[in-house]
């Protein structure tokens, strides 16, 4: 018996739009046409079935932290702000914060998501129970320290021995060297080794802000990205988040080296650390996912609203409104985020992982109907996501979470914000 | 007996967050505070009851456009697509594509706004029976034919006699002469001409394109800002749609006039346009509303995704993350965007014109509760609106639209759209 049936739906492909049923068996996509019949049916009449969204670099943890510290200079806002309430947050805390950030990404249709933070058996804990899709890494910050170097090392390799491929392969992990200008090349190479050595990726921060490159270059007389080829860090397993000053050469290494990147728009523009030469990115043939990044710089996980944001940013960028059109940022939020992040998912085809999500498309700022893929870009909300299924596992249906309750998830998060920050 | 009482709600008034009751009589606010009792009570238990939004630029009759021609250059888009379907639109279609328009801000918290668009009879029967505000104006393209500029004078003269101050004053006009590249300068003349004798006040785009304003650099010797102070036709009562592309000198001649600006960031990075030096407006102390533009440069008419936009967008202009704050975004969209489109509105205080919503803040996306003013900027959507109330009338109660068939309002629109571009 065929476990879930989606009757009536335009079932996003990636040859376009097909109109029928698709059939969920075993957490796998086992049918897209005519074929009906399962043991449960939902009926997406009118509506888009879609591949979920892939988040492709975030720090769920920080959920917390939402609205807490905003528009302030980055240096306050770190120093004065989120590294004083970072460091007393326990395994719990960021528990309560990922779940709340997995709710809020199970109501908006992401499925997938990489993450890196601390404290990560809290959120391995979260992601686990709300059933989604998590490529996590412990974030390693060293700063040259090699007794901390060392202690940062074991907590990550912990991790990566303890969760990756757990859940049924939905938890797989990563190392997280949090970025080139905060551990130092010996470190890098460090943990280049370690992620050989227990076959898993790598997830980065770089080329972040001018700040970093300006440092790296006055201590390295290169770029981040030169520095990090020098040290035989980089390559198609590296998950390289926003990469916004780079130059010509520097797009060159991340081709060649297949690097991944994860673009953030709305993080780079609230912290206003830059605008990411993404259209270049993808002329280079380069795999480019979307991210939200945490929510203290968002402040939310809404992947639609990042797809709106990634094709505006770039098309005002390049004065040129053919940038970044409607199907290639739909394509970033989907097959290009899960290759970037390391997964197989991201289009809707058989035999494919069934994680999926409906978008209701029987609302008046969703009408009329010209264009669908543009609809998903320039209109819908993550509010318009009716449905979730993650590993054919329904985590909503019909606006209903299944898989947790909701309020309680609100209830602790609350609580656990006001402990730390007296909100 | 009061008409209208909304307790236990975070009030936001000029003085920040007031915890109690809104009393509201004959579309007047009567009271805030602890007074109670009213024929009608909503509660509004730990939700934000704010002013509707205010949205300063759009052409509602377009909303029938919307993904209707995405990412194409601005030519080719104007001219192989819109400009072909406008000439084909009729009174009706602007009726259904402004009430669809009209549904979608009543259920996104928008309470007023300023439209200029074709077939304005349509537009006017729309705002009438949507309950909500309008600012209206018959946009007016002359292009130097004297003949044509008569007829065009014509049909703006005749809606704003038939239109000004008519339903209980919810429904003012405007003259609308669409751009100073696509109006003479004795045409543009004419016009003060009117909008004085008739004491309405002039909707207008103004140095949106860097293509308008080298036009008018070549055909005239100097800016469009400066050939329209050149003709006396700048004053306060003057609402000057994008303003992107300002010299120093523009700026202050904008001041000095007293002109008020519709910033409209989603439609500018769409069309990729430009962006307006808005820090440098607010610096010289000019009053900034926010605009979506039609749906067919944005897609949407949610203004608390233009508030977004207008914080992000200029902070990574100014790569300074402190460049308009969430509650100097939540003023462009509130009191100043009133005051921008001539309107005495966009304030909860006593005495004014019950134009209010209620923001449902029990949501995953809008958990924790630090700071709510973020929050309405960064992380409320459209969707999370509940309560529309404007000159007192109750549009939306709890998700539930009061004031016509919902999807009534979305079948004509999808005809209409049909009909005309067969999607």
């Amino acid at each position: 018996m065929v476990d879930i049936s989606i009757k009536n739906g335009r079932i996003l492909t990636p040859k376009g739009f097909v109109e029928g049923s698709l059939l969920i068996e075993d957490g796998i996509i086992t049918s897209i046409g005519e074929k009906e019949g399962a043991e449960h049916v939902i009926d997406a009449k009118g509506n888009i079935v879609m591949p979920g969204l892939i988040n492709a670099h975030t720090h769920l943890g920080m959920t917390l932290f939402r609205g807490y510290a905003d528009d302030l200079p980055l240096k306050e806002w770190l120093t004065e702000h989120i590294w004083p309430i970072e460091a007393k947050l326990t395994e719990d805390d960021v528990y309560a914060g990922t779940l709340l950030g997995c709710l809020e990404m199970i109501k908006s249709g992401t499925t997938a998501f990489a993450d890196m933070y601390i404290r990560m058996n809290g959120a391995a804990k979260a992601v686990e129970e709300s059933g989604l899709r998590g490529v996590l890494s412990y974030g390693m910050i060293e700063l040259g320290d090699e007794e901390r170097g060392e202690k940062e090392l074991k907590i990550g390799k912990e991790f990566v021995k303890k969760w990756n491929g757990t859940s049924n392969g939905r938890i797989t992990a990563m190392y997280g060297p949090h970025a080139p200008n905060t551990c130092s090349s010996e470190f890098l190479m460090y943990v280049r080794e370690h992620a050989d050595e227990d076959k898993v990726g790598i997830h980065i921060h770089a080329s972040e802000t001018k700040a970093e490159v300006e440092q790296i270059k006055a201590q390295c007389g290169m770029s981040s990205v030169k520095l990090l080829d020098s040290l035989n860090f980089l390559g198609p397993d590296v998950l390289a988040a926003h990469c916004i000053w780079l130059s010509p050469e520097d797009i060159q290494i991340l081709k060649k080296k297949d690097v991944k990147i994860a673009h953030n728009p709305t993080s780079n523009m609230k912290l206003a650390s830059g605008i990411a030469p993404v259209p270049e990115l993808l002329e280079a043939g380069i795999t480019v996912g979307l991210g939200t990044d945490g929510c203290a710089s968002n402040n939310t996980l809404d992947m639609f609203y990042e797809m709106k944001m990634a094709a505006l940013l770039n098309k005002v960028r390049k004065l040129d409104p053919t940038t970044i059109p409607a199907p290639k940022a739909v394509e970033m939020a989907t097959v290009n985020g899960a290759r970037s992040v390391g997964l197989d998912t991201g289009v809707i085809a058989e035999g494919k992982k069934a994680d999926i999500i409906i978008v209701d498309m029987n609302k008046p700022h969703l009408t009329p109907r010209h264009d669908l893929i543009s609809h998903l870009v320039y209109c819908t909300k993550g509010s318009d996501v009716s449905t979730t299924i993650v590993d054919g596992k329904i985590l909503m249906e019909n606006y209903q979470v299944k898989i947790f309750d909701e309020a309680e998830v609100m209830a602790r998060a609350e609580e656990r914000a006001k402990d730390l920050m007296g909100c």
